[in-house]
């Protein structure tokens, strides 16, 4: 996989400025990297669309493997959520969940530099969705698999309607400016670090090419804007990519940002909470 | 002043065990070391009274120097606080402040282990404080002219009922367990640690105080409870002050104690908010 990325990120250098969008179909999952791009300059949208879409209910009568329910993704109230949180009880991402639902608006484009499983593609595209058909979720991963299952996720909780909103890419998140349009404020970047639960755990996130990432989302990023990170220390690997994080965040002019961060202190390897605000 | 620090530690000790609380006098502020004391060894409840209690309505009618302001501590919702918290648009003390909303009930006892101008011990006040005249707020400061503040914020913003749950010590936060009673289950310890804004700045906490006070603070905390710090690494002291706080936080065993740090990344001396809530 790391080599994947390797090879996407080459062929991204040879392609320029060209925007690189991969053709995602749900039922063909042996995409190999040369069959990820296309030649043609034009951009082509990738969404993952399902031969059928189910529209489930009740959240009680299913079971979604994932950091909590994602049919409802970002509800009750975040006064309950934050309390839960410092008591121990609610995870790092739920609460970044919630400090997006108070950024986020109907209509906003966003991006998620980490797709992973897809629970924060899934949450963010109830945020932006409306009738309006006006909001965009820009996912990325490096990992194919990762797509495969934010694809799978999107086909069981989002509308057909909805997942048109989504453009899926198979690329480093360092390379995020590739992909969304010059003229496109983005309301919130949000990065989920580490390694993807339930998949290859070598395969990790990089300082170096999240620094990148980090550089890139600070200039997509409109004023008002959000950079929500969760990041790991407990892989190897991790407590320095966390570090770099907090070294880029404390270089941040006061000013223009505000860089603030969660952190249970007596749980050496829980996951810390970054949130960079665009003032 | 420390001086007066020591005076009063040397008292206590010789005192042993008994209650050392001291008769406060809104109009009398020229107490001396020696006076604070009865050698009656029954306990002497010291609250403030003024001469004459002020209930002002109407918020904007008013100038109160202070954080914020103490006519509506708590006011407005915890999910509004902490998104400004996050954008650097509310403080510190405020979130504080939300956060003791979510723990402290009506009637319950809690302590201000430094008093500083009253702002917090107002806070907590209005938080016990009801009909039943059940609630206890524990308040203590080694200075006195911090205790007239407290005092006189008291007299201008709570009632005289309120006021009669109040009990204000001169003395350090090291001692709190002499002048709670043992069988008073305490929902939450609050710590607004370094110099008294306005005072003397040289007159500050001290971090082997303050890891006394903190195990005193865990010692006679109810399950359920929170000890709430904010800590400034701003003066001299106050950077080694948070370090021996967050290695006593951090040393907690997770099974009974939460442990949450707040900061802003990129202001080096905003102050850290660190709730240790226990299980």
């Amino acid at each position: 996989m790391l080599s994947l990325q390797m090879n996407l990120c080459s062929y991204s250098s040879l392609l320029s400025k060209r925007m690189v969008k991969c053709q995602w179909n749900f039922k063909c999952y042996s995409i190999s990297p040369s069959s990820l791009f296309s030649s043609n300059t034009n951009t082509t949208t990738i969404r993952a669309f399902a031969s059928s879409c189910q529209q489930l209910n009740g959240a009680s009568s299913i079971s979604v493997a994932g950091p909590h329910n994602p049919l409802s993704p970002i509800s009750g109230s975040m006064e309950q959520v934050m309390v839960e949180y410092l008591f121990g009880r609610k995870k790092a991402t739920e609460v970044a969940h919630y400090v997006w639902k108070h950024v986020v608006k109907k209509g906003d484009a966003v991006v998620d530099a980490t797709c992973g499983n897809g629970y924060d593609t899934l949450a963010l595209l109830k945020l932006v969705a409306d009738e309006t058909q006006r909001g965009r979720v820009y996912g990325m991963d490096v990992q194919k698999i990762a797509l495969e299952s934010t694809s799978s996720l999107l086909d069981q909780f989002a509308s057909p309607d909805e997942k048109e909103l989504v453009e899926l890419f198979v690329m480093s998140h360092s390379q995020m400016e590739d992909i969304v349009p010059n003229d496109v404020a983005v309301r919130l970047v949000a990065f989920n670090l580490g390694y993807l639960p339930g998949g290859d755990k070598k395969v990790i996130t990089r300082s170096e090419t999240t620094v990148l990432a980090l550089e890139a989302a600070k200039r997509i990023l409109a004023p008002g804007g959000l950079i929500s990170i969760v990041t790991y220390v407990g892989h190897p690997g991790g407590r320095e990519e966390f570090e770099k994080i907090e070294d880029f965040a404390s270089r941040l002019p006061i000013e223009s940002w505000n860089c603030c961060k969660l952190h249970t202190v007596n749980r050496p390897l829980a996951p810390m909470l970054i949130f960079l605000f665009k003032r």
